[in-house]
């Protein structure tokens, strides 16, 4: 099956280039309510099921043991930028738990976004491991570590019982095995696990419906993606499209974006859940298709919304002179 | 037609990415000699043919009268990297001409290779026209429009003699009527025409085998093609792939990225000219097709040479910490 093209970029009266893909929206049921494309060939969900890892932090109680805030817990589930305050807060979250950033293991990069990194060049500095977007991850995975005193080394690796409760609650949401064959390495050294998108989607219903899934796992994934709704800029960063989306409707919206052109997401007074992908790993197509698919969640309930999020779907491409040549902008499939 | 996966990228043992598109090999008599997908479709060909473009600043003699030197040219026909090199380079090629960055309309962007921005950025400066990595094709339009008497003013404009004379020669080589419709703006400013992928092949054909168009034309393709190919980095920069192209068969491939996906390049001892472009404009996957064309170009002639550009093909992905996670490779179209 050829995942039909759900995004275009356009320059002058030409379509430039084409992103397929494959998205589902999946309700509290575990019912389709929109799809599109292959939802059940396995992807990779890279950071966008974040939540899905940070649940042990609440369910084996690190977190309210170290005393984490909502903004703390939003950091645990972001991809930041590695801005001066996610650093900041990550390293606060270490230091409750008696760390510092010399246990993390997720490796350093520059920041993503070119003004965040272009910054921290002029300060001379280069970037640590809290700069690294998935520090707040890994600050929640030793916390939990910490707590349950585990050893810290190798927390990264896949039978490390950090990593393995990550994968029971993955297993549980997606109601499916993951064994070492579905098994890949993240960028920051962590296994991600390949599932269908279908099944992704189902577990972020499963998460705001309470349906299907234990209570207390239930709550600890709702306190998660509510913290994150409360504080998109910890999870996410200055003009992030993960903030747009969140503040394009306050508290409605969870949408998290994972490398390699995936989405994932939830829309609580729905009880929908959704997951994205493009084929090919375009993050400006995830964003807009992202986008789209929550305008279209919200189209009978919530025209407003509907079309502020239709609106965000669809992004002028500039040149180097500020001049429009084109957008980026959802396609309907055929 | 839905074009063809012909590049993948993998995690652990599954594939994550599929990135499709389409390419063409052209001899100089015009025939196809290999190609996939749709290589009909009009698309725009971007950077990778400032060797077109380029052609007048030789014709008109500019180049001549005001002694720019192969490595000159080659910065005429360069997406470069904004490193201190180039910069110096395209300002003494602008002062030939009695002129400097303030004639440059090409805009200011940061250097896309990230240590180059990074190097700026801890200077404490920030990058002029003489980073954007066209300035040294606007050096060169500038320089013909002072050899010609034109006016300087809007020399990116489509009516501006500067561009007819640029629009005229991708014509004559893609034999394409390029109306309003065909044309888009680019990132610098100037007009980028759309033409079938197979029509951009046969022009880069057209000029090293000399076939099909005026031997002065081909005579200044070439001049340009060999400046490039003798000074690879003035074109491009270091660490860059089309550096890395050029430099594996010195003197023997030619080689040039475009924006959103795209490749045009030429092997002078073949009389083969070819264009690919990314269905979704993936720069890394353009280079790994791009590697594989040459390579296949080579298999008879050359096995070495071949082999050489299999290798380049292949890129392993690394992860923060710098463990290989799966790699980027072409696939063979069913």
């Amino acid at each position: 099956m050829t995942n039909p093209v759900l995004v275009e970029s356009t320059r002058g009266s030409l379509a430039e280039c084409l992103y397929r893909g494959a998205y589902a929206v999946v309700d509290g049921d575990g019912a389709i309510v929109a799809s599109a494309g292959n939802i059940e060939r396995p992807m990779f969900p890279r950071s966008a099921i974040k939540v899905f890892q940070a649940i042990p932090l609440i369910e084996t109680g690190a977190a309210d043991r170290f005393g984490l805030s909502d903004a703390d817990l939003s950091l645990a589930c972001a991809s930041h930028s590695g801005e001066t305050g996610h650093v900041a807060r990550a390293q606060a979250m270490l230091a409750r738990a008696g760390l510092d950033a010399a246990q993390l293991e997720c490796g350093c990069h520059w920041p993503f976004d070119v003004p965040v990194a272009l910054a921290l060049a002029r300060t001379g500095d280069t970037p640590g491991q809290l700069h690294n977007n998935c520090s707040g991850k890994h600050a929640g995975f030793l916390c939990t570590a910490v707590h349950e005193n585990e050893t810290l080394d190798r927390y990264v690796a896949a039978d490390h019982p950090v990593q393995a409760r990550a994968r029971q609650v993955i297993e549980d949401l997606t109601g499916t095995d993951l064994g070492a064959d579905a098994c890949g390495t993240d960028g920051c050294s962590i296994p991600t696990y390949a599932a269908p998108l279908r099944a992704f989607a189902m577990g972020f219903a499963k998460l705001v419906s309470g349906k299907a899934v234990a209570e207390d796992r239930a709550r600890a994934g709702r306190r998660l993606i509510e913290a994150c709704m409360a504080h998109p800029w910890e999870m996410s960063g200055t003009n992030r499209a993960c903030l747009a989306l969140m503040q394009a409707a306050p508290g409605r919206v969870f949408a998290k974006t994972g490398a390699d052109g995936v989405y994932c997401g939830a829309i609580p007074e729905l009880e929908f859940g959704f997951a994205l992908k493009i084929d090919d790993g375009a993050t400006r197509a995830a964003e807009s298709l992202a986008a789209a698919i929550i305008g279209q969640a919200f189209a009978s309930s919530d025209p407003d919304i509907a079309r502020s999020y239709d609106a965000l779907a669809r992004t002028d491409l500039k040149n180097w002179e500020g001049l429009t040549v084109g957008e980026v902008r959802p396609v309907k499939p055929a």
